[in-house]
């Protein structure tokens, strides 16, 4: 079954203690690398899947959007959402990305911030993202490195003294469930890989239009001691396609 | 400066000895998949950069390709190659692929098998193609994945009995040389990212269309015990391109 662990009461409170959940977008490392990848937001229809907290549905809407829809499987996220990033043009639907459904054509731009690593079926769910888009409408996502969850642990793999000494990549071509430890709580995640994600989206009619790995700016690196690790291995992936 | 590792003779003699230099294409694992993606050739003029043996050059002759050029920076590769695979449609061309130059739209298809990671800089040669390429052309190249070359060993990971324990990945953010070992001798290769790949296509009117990380047929897998192995980390990586 569909894991909801943004419900749990202990995972929740760690999660909002974290720079993204405090400070938004300016605390996700990533959030510089993702901007450049949105699309023109103005007159247009928009569905953020996974949307949890409502950042980037509020800043949709910020940016001219017509209407957003903001759909997660988390109430918890919910409800912050609806009291910290409400807007007239924003609704909030609760509901699994992977039971929603919409009419063909029904939004010009689809996102979707770091939860597409919880969906079993990305195959299915991006047959459907490319039949909800109008053509020439924007899907820009960004999930979890497939080098990331490859080999599970998503840690470091270290000395007897603990020090880093690269890290970890195995099983890479075996798709699926992994138990991964997410602010010391166990977590589900699905691994698949770079070419599962790419032709998802090529198979379906969309063409790439951006690709990234974001890595922390440089003066992140330069400042704060233990960013430097941050490019030993490529944490996240960022992809946006087009609509032909 | 270049190197050229080809044309030293213990390594050219290790090369010859490898199932993909005494069996061609059949003898590359990468080869079905690699097919797969490789464009119509019948009338066509093609550019193969780092022909080696002339494998891929006899292949797009074979499929009616008008003209075939096939540029290699090593005399011994091309010495092989001028045996083995000659056409009337093929000529063979002794330099650098850094160092050649041709007419704008002077080709249909460029290829490149197994090649780029020898090259340090590869925006400048992504520039050329893209400029070399006539409208609708096409562009496919296998390189080693960014996964396998971002370490530097390109090496598995093993404990004190041997026994592997996992592929390191580390310094991925960090482009440029690597002091790699391939068949028992030092070969210099050049990491840099997915995105840096992606992106060079991209980012000069090639549109994708084609993503691979290819992988050991299943035959292979089932009947070789050390295939296994193989589904544990990307080796290599394969993409195509359109001019638009």
């Amino acid at each position: 079954m569909m894991e909801n662990k943004y419900d749990d009461p202990v995972f929740f409170e760690k999660y909002a203690q974290m720079d993204r959940s405090r400070l938004g977008l300016k605390g996700a490392g990533e959030w510089r690398t993702l901007e450049s990848m949105l699309p023109d937001f103005a007159g247009r229809d928009v569905l953020d899947l996974g949307c949890g907290y409502g950042w980037h549905c509020a800043y949709a809407a910020e940016h001219g959007a017509k209407s957003v829809l903001g759909v997660d499987i988390s109430e918890k996220m919910l409800k912050t959402a609806r009291e910290k990033h409400t807007a007239p043009v924003i609704e909030y639907r609760h509901a699994a990305m992977e039971d929603v459904d919409f009419a063909d054509g029904a939004f010009d731009v689809i996102l979707s911030s770091l939860a597409f690593h919880y969906v079993a079926d990305f195959g299915a769910l991006a047959r459907n993202i490319a039949r909800w888009l109008r053509p020439v409408g924007d899907f820009v996502f960004s999930c979890e490195h497939p080098v990331f969850t490859a080999e599970g642990s998503q840690d470091w793999y270290r000395d007897a003294q603990g020090s880093i000494l690269h890290f970890p990549v195995d099983n890479y071509y075996i798709e699926g469930e992994r138990q991964a430890v997410f602010l010391g709580e166990r977590v589900t995640k699905y691994h698949r890989t770079l070419t599962t994600y790419v032709n998802a989206l090529l198979d379906n009619g969309l063409a790439l239009t951006g690709f990234a790995e974001p890595q922390p700016p440089q003066e992140m690196v330069d400042t704060i001691p233990s960013m430097a690790d941050e490019l030993r291995r490529p944490m996240m992936l960022i992809l946006a396609a087009k609509k032909r």
